[in-house]
């Protein structure tokens, strides 16, 4: 035979791809979520990964983004999802006869975006979505609910963050107010991007799309307002009489009477009248959570309400609003930090090692053991020697190890590895020993 | 504005997507099957859903199936995963240096294949993998370690099966010594299919081949043979002492122990010579799981020995055994034959419905009941009838309705919505109740 070629195994770039310790951490990171999520009664919910190209760009007249990718296979184009949201919607629309409204739904799944990958973006990333879709109309709790399941998620994640909270109304009625209603998106966009390139800029900006000088300060002044949200509330409330502007001054107070009584750290959100987020299907609550200690991660998670989730694919009206968590890019950043959760090394309990003549005994012993505790027997061929030091790398808690007098007299040394107690023990007294 | 056009909502065909209800019995399966693999100390591993097609099919040497969704981005050409063990052997063959030997790894994830939908063929489907890799070598207990998942994992599903094992090293020496050894392929090819095709049909293509008369009968009774493990051990271990078939059967005894001392119900496991499993990357111990009771369900779980894992992508000798389950397939015929285990409509445990201008006070219950269970304020603006009506449908066990006198008594009628038994109790009766 000749002799082969091997091939360098390397994997695509921008996907990310954890060795076991890092995974089971992600693992136990992605468990929390979803804890959350169905604790709020939210159902889970997973959509293929494909979807028809017309599907997935029902809005863009089926123009497909160069970021996602896209192919053919025979006559059917087909794109792979860049977001959970246009998948809900085609879900909510072709089973909207057989959902109970209002319908709760997480979805905890993997996007992809096939852009120019660069350090801390991702072609391929979990996002960990959670929605409520009313049918013909949403009350304003469910904003808070999402509210406060972003307290409550983070909590379970032991991450302290800010929860920035807006409401489209507001910068909406405000330029309505203003004179300026038809340039709304624009000024929107230069608003929205005021951080980035600073007040004067912006300021040029507006002027260029013809907001008047003065119009310009107002503008800015409101957009920069942030703070304790009563406060803040206070602070704006009068600044128009605007109709739009006054539906979102009396939302923000109705937000802020549901945060309140579901007990939220008002030191965990904030009214941020900033907080514009780009899509342009959001119509009143946005918001984009922060961690404090570092403004560099940026938003951690964001999300906001919708008049009307399915509006290419139905007549029905589906007003919604949601969350949601871009899991990679986080997991990323906290792993950069060092802030990931500890968690041990390895997921076994207890390992048995086997020596001499004894492996039949110990995988007796290991399917008693394992009815309770993770256990292990270590059959490798490798010497003892070898069995211990790998069980000291691995940070495996307690070993024991089975020899031909142990396997007799059905009592085992019971190491350990921390402290290198050691304890003769029958199996029924190891168990009780690691608290079973 | 000119009226918007509605594109109706609709799937790629072959790609299975469930209502909540069916979704929560589907997630439950894979706990089940994960706490399975955890127990026996594997560890998780996600690789990405689409890999360079060059490493994908180092095998073939890049001469790419049809089946696969295959598509260029850039100059790249790229994958989507058809199975989950190339990916695996890419991952170790990178990493294996970082890896603790044997590495135990399970993987459950989606897989694709393009293939012609047809009735119970998905082109997404989930795979619950594990896999033990060694490193130069792997005792034939990690072989018999994957049985016992196997039978597991069926244990924790609920689902009788009968595990049908073989050791290829049988057939591959009983071709060597009958004088066939460079015609085992096509000999195994056609042996696969005896099923299929019957027994006269076979030895029609054996003699087709160059098989002699008598010894197609011979290959096709030794094909035949299936049964109690160690009967089956005892009627054939004669028929030729050649040296790899004797390997095969010192194997399949040593399996035989192993499995007894799991302590395995003889019931669900059996020796089976025809199971060959196609790949014929297997060169040691194969099986194949059915459900004797749907024998038309066919392999619900399949796997078996690798000499090689990754012998594409490096010199390292990386033996492997492993295991493989098709979720997709197997829930789907599970659900047609209403076989689904049962599962509750709904998630949610308490339901409260305000009444008047109760809601503040309900989201302060609401935050009191979610510590310890599912709780869920009905807040749609249906009419209290919709809601109770609504409740029923969604068998939702246990409801509030908080009116204004609950709010000021802080006592609440807890109704049992199955027996219709109503008690008025304070919130933290109503836990104490629930069984909190």
């Amino acid at each position: 035979m000749s002799e082969k070629k091997l091939i360098t195994p390397r994997k695509l770039s921008g996907f990310m791809e954890l060795l076991p310790h890092k995974q089971m951490i992600l693992d136990e990171m992605i468990e929390k979520i979803k804890n959350v999520y169905q604790n709020f009664a939210f159902t889970p919910l997973d959509t293929p990964v494909l979807e028809l190209s017309e599907i997935l760009f029902a809005k863009s007249g089926n123009s497909i983004d160069k970021e996602v990718y896209n192919f053919k296979k025979g006559d059917t184009d087909i794109c792979m999802r860049y977001d959970l949201t246009v998948p809900l919607a085609r879900f909510v629309a072709m089973n909207s006869e057989n959902l109970s409204y209002p319908f709760k739904r997480y979805q905890i799944g993997k996007v992809y975006r096939g852009e120019r990958a660069q350090k801390g973006r991702f072609r391929e990333f979990i996002q960990c979505d959670a929605d409520i879709i009313g049918l013909d109309n949403l009350p304003l709790v469910a904003d808070a609910e999402c509210l406060n399941m972003v307290d409550k998620v983070f909590g379970a994640l032991n991450l302290d963050i800010v929860n920035r909270i807006s409401n489209r109304n507001i910068l909406f009625g405000y330029c309505e107010g203003l004179g300026y209603k038809d340039q709304t998106q624009d000024i929107l966009i230069i608003l929205d991007k005021i951080d980035k390139i600073g007040q004067e800029n912006a300021i040029e900006e507006l002027a260029k799309i013809g907001v008047k000088q003065e119009d310009c300060n107002k503008f800015i002044a409101l957009t920069l307002k942030k703070g304790n949200f009563d406060k803040v509330i206070e602070e704006i409330e009068n600044l128009t009489d605007n109709e739009t502007y006054q539906k979102g001054i009396t939302e923000l107070k109705e937000i802020s009477s549901y945060l309140k009584c579901y007990g939220l750290d008002q030191n965990r959100y904030m009214l941020d009248i900033g907080i514009i987020r780009g899509q342009n299907y959001y119509t009143g609550t946005v918001f984009e959570a922060i961690v404090p200690t570092h403004p560099e991660f940026g938003t951690v998670c964001g999300g906001g309400r919708y008049d009307n989730l399915a509006e290419y694919f139905t007549d029905k009206k589906l007003p919604g609003v949601g969350l949601s968590i871009g899991l990679t890019r986080l997991f990323d950043l906290l792993d950069q930090n060092n802030m990931l959760p500890e968690h041990s090394l390895t997921n076994i309990d207890l390992q048995i090692i086997p020596l001499g003549n004894t492996l039949l005994h110990c995988l007796e012993l290991q399917t008693y053991f394992n009815k309770k505790i993770v256990c292990d027997v270590n059959y490798d061929n490798r010497s003892f020697k070898a069995k211990m030091r790998e069980a000291n790398k691995r940070e495996i808690p307690f070993i024991i190890v089975v020899g031909e007098d142990e396997m007799n007299n059905l009592k085992y040394n019971l190491k350990n590895m921390k402290t290198g107690e050691q304890q003769l023990l029958s199996k029924e007294e190891i168990l009780k020993t690691l608290g079973c």
